[in-house]
């Protein structure tokens, strides 16, 4: 999916919601447990009753991984199911030497079908741009990460020789800026970051930003969407938990379609207060 | 394993090699094909024959992710074929939130049951520690890497308010320490990066590194013996395609099994040499 076809989503579904399908097996209803597949399930029942309130949705690896090849079964099943319209990201962190992020990238975009990945930029350069050169692929490189573990490098000082003194995360987000363009590269920043949005903005202002730790994580969809947003929406705004284990009873994918209706509702008004 | 009974491995097999089991499907030998899972012949074969010169073992997750649930499979299989006595890595350099890096710890240390996991440090604490809550298992964290994008963020220069003036993979060592052991953590430094061993053991004389790139990256074996031991060795040094694919015929185990014999040998020598 290109760049503005992204863009057509959000406005026609008047959303920029990205369903977090981080599906624990140990949070699944039990009446799912007797399907032969109670992942993929549980999977197709919340994508039902969200998919007309969602742009985007977002497995994360580790919970399929956990289930060994079994899960990656109910994975690959899962992103299958996904309509066509709707943007997939594997939300996988990956990031290795050149010809094994050319794997990763094969895996993914390739074997899979995501149109995303998240990468991890710790090992630079030649461990991105193997992800770039996919027609129609994108690749969400991590900068400033929803969790407190987001102090302990990413907002590390550094003295740049040509941009002077910054964070971490910003020299990984102006350097990442020569390898690829907003039309392959988003940037994961998190809700819990929301301060640092009007910053972020100035360096990039045209790229999307996938922006997770809403709900549970308890950051705020009104801080970010004043602070991040540009003219092309410009963000992809993730919940997980929130929405997906709603209810643990029999109505957990209706609860889950409220939830998502709601979250939707309110970006509705963001919407139509800071996008032309 | 713990860190005794690797030491123990090392001075009985007089090595310090670590296999890097990176099976490229395209690249195995054609006669192995018509094998029913020639991934995991090939492995077994090369097991059979490098054994008794490594101590380590080390499947790079993407050869096998990208050939599916079944290349997962092809994992399973291997990591079990791997004998008791020799440290198994999950090169995998996942990292992720706290609950979503447990659910990672599991896979590799529970489900595949490998002894380490490499992990990627720019989520921080809460993205590692929960890779360390399980006995005689460790973490294995990218500190300065082999491949050309180490440049990129690991070699900033960095201001941390309590240690003046650094380098990033610095600063990652330094704050990782506190985070584990020696008999839980290890680090990831690349051979092609032999200058900066000496600098690195000021900041962690006890610890093991785990150093790629020997062989068909450029790095020297000499050079990182000599400014890499310690006492206890500390070193595992990994050799994946100058080993596995010494030969493309139907003698590639063979000469896999006499490479290995070589670099033990050049191993001996520095062991000898450098460790009482």
């Amino acid at each position: 999916m290109n760049r503005e076809e992204l863009f057509e989503q959000v406005k026609k579904k008047e959303s920029y919601l990205c369903v977090g399908l981080d599906t624990d097996f140990s949070k699944i209803p039990r009446h799912l447990l007797k399907c032969d597949d109670p992942v993929f399930e549980f999977n197709r029942q919340i994508i039902d009753a969200t998919k007309d309130f969602a742009v985007a949705y977002k497995p994360n690896l580790a919970f399929y991984e956990c289930l060994g090849p079994k899960g990656l079964e109910s994975l690959a099943k899962t992103v299958k199911y996904i309509p066509e319209n709707i943007f997939t990201i594997a939300d996988a962190k990956r990031g290795d030497i050149g010809n094994t992020s050319q794997m990763y990238a094969k895996t993914f975009f390739e074997h899979y079908n995501f149109d995303s990945v998240t990468v991890a930029p710790y090992m630079g350069e030649d461990s991105v741009t193997p992800f770039l050169g996919f027609k129609n692929k994108w690749v969400i490189l991590l900068a400033l990460t929803s969790n407190p573990g987001a102090e302990d490098f990413q907002k590390s000082e550094i003295r740049n020789p040509k941009s002077g003194i910054g964070k971490m995360y910003g020299d990984v987000i102006a350097a990442s800026m020569k390898w690829g363009t907003a039309d392959n590269m988003m940037y994961v920043v998190g809700a819990t970051q929301a301060s640092m949005f009007s910053e972020i903005r100035t360096i990039v202002p045209g790229h999307f930003l996938l922006v997770p730790g809403v709900g549970a994580q308890g950051g705020s969809l009104s801080e970010v969407s004043k602070y991040g947003m540009n003219g092309n929406c410009g963000l992809l705004v993730n919940s997980s938990r929130q929405i997906i284990y709603a209810s643990a009873g029999e109505d957990f994918a209706e609860k889950a379609g409220m939830e998502a209706k709601k979250v939707r509702r309110e970006m509705k008004t963001y919407l139509d207060e800071f996008v032309k």
